[in-house]
């Protein structure tokens, strides 16, 4: 495999018409933008906020085509958050606070939509990503690496906008520091997940299973600037793990150490 | 203060005809249920999703009469995992798997709305509630506590009835353990916090703050079973910590040891 069967150009060349989740699942053409859009709009059917290339209703439609409220899909799982900001969120004024989040989650969506992956949770600081579902990707972990990058970059870039002193604390005072720094800390692992809705009193559309889990996990042990993708995923997209290297980590709740590839973004 | 302040009976008067956040925030009455809220539903205001007894703008509906996105609130901060989850995810049919989510969504959204929280956000086998927004309660750390115990007291009964086998590996293999068996954690912190729309691509509606965090970070320390609740929050509600022991816990990104009382319920 090539760096560039990472590029995704069929995909885009479809893009603005019709929602590309609907097209990718189901063959089903929904427009999603233009006068063709309008009719469907109507009955609520609109651009969905996990994504702006995708609909409202394609991320669980198929659901009912298929007659279940879940299914197995593979996907890779991406989690990223603010490194330091529990530590920032104890000193920091609110009003600042609340714009870092804002502009991480910003930042953070723009990366994802360009990757064809979907927000979709976001936890104050932090969030998940879904790539391969509902849109297809040709290869899922190395979008999901491509955008993690991005989100270092822009986000980094973002960060250093705010004039975020870590030094500082919002009195003035000198002499508190931010562990470790600001940045932000990028999780991924791949593979069988069971994508639904879990809930049964809300549209909690969303994936569960031991891939999100041990994502999870890894995202918890990333530093600022950190991307710890997990081996197994690491070994489908290699042209992307240039100058990397191997932590072995003990994580909670797994018994075997888990083998992490280390990507740090300059 | 008494035990009989943390009944909730005044409000559940006029529970199942107005919209008890708008009324409490607002002092607008606002039908969600009987035949005055036919005309509202037809403008897609429809109870909460968060909780039956709030209407769907509530929610948010304050931030407009304020001109503000976001107003600082004092809050009771609730957050509750599945312990042992992420072991049981690696080795789990994930039929099984989706309906222990489900059931423990289920059983802690029932005690939350019980004692007057929403239920804000869920993310696979955790999620996190606020007490005394919309809604405004009495004593919200009392609440919260309550609410605990009843999700403790719910979750366990829930979890024996699936028939899981902490010892078992789906297989039938019987070498398989989970780490400190299956159960619920929770942990609860109070203070005032950030409520509001912190994302600029969607409604992303949530508390952010140190208080926040803290809570999170204790109910990562809390065992199946236990309720971990701040000295800070416990202070508020003294009533409710007999039988409690103190245990003092080094959090990441915290940087003076926390006071926790140890709450567990049996």
């Amino acid at each position: 495999m090539t760096t560039a069967s990472y590029e995704k150009a069929p995909l885009h060349s479809s893009r603005g018409t019709i929602c590309q989740g609907c097209w990718d699942q189901m063959h089903v053409p929904i427009p999603i933008r233009g006068a063709l859009a309008l009719p469907f709009r109507a009955f609520g059917i609109t651009r969905s906020k996990m994504n702006p290339n995708i609909c409202t209703i394609c991320e669980r439609a198929f659901q009912y085509v298929k007659k279940q409220r879940h299914v197995t899909a593979d996907a890779t799982i991406l989690f990223a958050d603010i490194r330091g900001f529990t530590n920032l969120s104890e000193r920091m004024d609110v009003v600042k606070l609340s714009e870092m989040v804002s502009l991480f989650q910003g930042r953070c969506a723009e990366a994802i939509w360009a990757h064809d992956g979907i927000v979709n949770k976001q936890m104050g600081d932090g969030l998940m990503a879904i790539f391969n579902f509902p849109i297809v990707c040709t290869n899922h972990v190395a979008a999901a690496i491509l955008a993690a990058q991005d989100i270092q970059r822009n986000c980094s870039a973002a960060l250093r906008s705010l004039n975020i002193d870590p030094g500082a604390s919002p009195d003035g005072a000198q002499d508190v520091r931010v562990d470790g720094g600001i940045g932000v800390g990028v999780g991924i692992h791949s593979g069988d997940v069971e994508i639904g809705e879990f809930s049964s009193f809300r549209s909690d559309f969303t994936a569960i299973g031991g891939v999100v889990n041990l994502a999870a996990r890894l995202e918890s042990q990333a530093a600022a600037g950190e991307i710890l993708v997990s081996a197994a995923a690491a070994a489908q997209a290699e042209d992307l793990m240039a100058g990397t290297h191997t932590r072995s980590l003990v994580l909670k709740g797994i018994e075997q150490p888990v083998q992490a590839r280390v990507l740090v973004t300059h």
